[in-house]
């Protein structure tokens, strides 16, 4: 099956758009947890157990692993082992380099850590994309449009009648022969994302910026739902996985996704 | 100390532009070196032993080092710590995010690993460079050009009158306040080079792709040195750390760079 049909069977399967974006930092975890062995696994597992009957993934940020040293990434591997295997994997590292570096990035990713996806930095081109999405069965969510202020200063520039991110799109759409391509595009721009779903018809998009960004959730599923079968993947992390109720908040977002998407159905 | 003066001291004082890559593959360590505990720390303490004295900078590239896992990770540290204090280490990641996750990526590498600079990628803009450039001793060599074959995808796209890469040299140099911002410029485009090098006056110029990726080190090493500091660092990895003599060839390469250099004053 290659990623674009699982991610399509994922969603169908677990009625879930929802992806929670485990990105802890060690202050912010509750003093009951503090006191284990190990926290940062604690708190994920917590959080794992919580609500992996409600999404469909979950988004592990890598800079918050590796700040923590040695034990961040032994933390990173144990709490992956939580994870039910049917449930989705993303492995955020926003990596790219040129093709022999950007092949170990590739293998470490989908082959140690076992992630089922990454997120990738299309600013190098073909060849420092191209490891990432030689194995059909893997996915790569290709930086298109992100959420955060700066996504004007490059992403938002003109190149011809298109802007930078929409060439990033058209380009990344060519290289999609495996259907295992997606896109970030963040919640903070919903017209765009709008546009951006036309474009790319069926292909996953990964949606981060809402909550504590500011992104609208009801505007952004509107426009980011493919027609037909949604393919998009709803991050939320900091009000999630700090919320004083975890399971009650991450319901409600999991209820507000699906009414939201049926509503456009 | 800024990071542009510290390049220029180091510069001076060893008398050398060579940045040597310290990308272990372990199947290319000497076979007396893979009997070892620790075959990557001890092939990289003998190329650091028997370099150091000819040499400005030493650039890990990260990916080959998260690529053994925590065992990596540990080695990366212990190689760290057999360079001598006053030659630069470069944390070649490419890291890229928005604000709050590139904070974390900024502090793993200059604060827990405690590189003198890194590698960013820009595509993300402003607000995901920042955290790489607060502090005036540390750098951020931001990838304008790169040598890969990838690099006219995205890098060489027109905006307006201008290339993309050339749009990054602009807002990076309006960034670059503290005087710690440099440039990736691969050695496979010594006409741009040139270019670019009239345009970033004295900033420092990272150059990767001579030797194995094919850059040419004389037309590289005549456009890339700024007339009067030189600010260019040349990295060369694979053809110096698997040379059968690692330390003639290394000086080799040094002697010829100095040859060019100084053909230009």
């Amino acid at each position: 099956m290659n990623f674009s049909e699982k991610v399509r069977e994922v969603q169908q399967r677990t009625n879930s758009l929802l992806c929670i974006g485990l990105d802890p930092v060690l202050e912010k975890i509750p003093s009951h947890l503090q006191k284990t062995g190990d926290p940062i696994v604690e708190f994920n597992k917590f959080i794992i157990e919580t609500t992996s009957d409600i999404v469909c993934a979950y988004k592990f940020n890598l800079a918050f692993y590796e700040a923590q040293g040695v034990s961040g990434i032994e933390a990173l591997e144990e709490s992956l082992e939580s994870v039910p295997n049917e449930i989705l994997t993303i492995g955020d590292g926003k990596r790219n380099d040129i093709g022999n570096s950007a092949e170990r990035y590739a293998e470490t990713l989908f082959y140690g850590f076992e992630f089922d996806a990454v997120t990738v930095n299309p600013y190098m081109g073909t060849d420092s994309v191209e490891p990432f999405i030689r194995d059909p069965e893997k996915g790569a969510f290709i930086l298109a449009l992100t959420s955060n202020p700066g996504a004007r200063d490059f992403q938002k520039l003109k190149v011809g009648d298109n802007y930078l991110y929409e060439k990033v799109i058209q380009r990344a759409k060519k290289w999609n022969t495996n259907n295992n391509i997606g896109f970030v595009v963040g919640a903070t721009q919903p017209r765009e994302l709008a546009s951006i779903r036309k474009r790319v018809h069926d292909m996953p998009i990964l949606l981060p910026g809402v909550g504590a960004q500011g992104g609208d959730l009801k505007k952004s599923v509107e426009s980011g739902c493919s027609k037909k079968r949604d393919m998009l993947l709803v991050n939320v992390g900091r009000s999630i996985i700090y919320a004083q109720n975890v399971r009650d908040t991450a319901l409600e977002i999991h209820t507000m996704i699906n009414t939201y998407r049926n509503e456009e159905k």
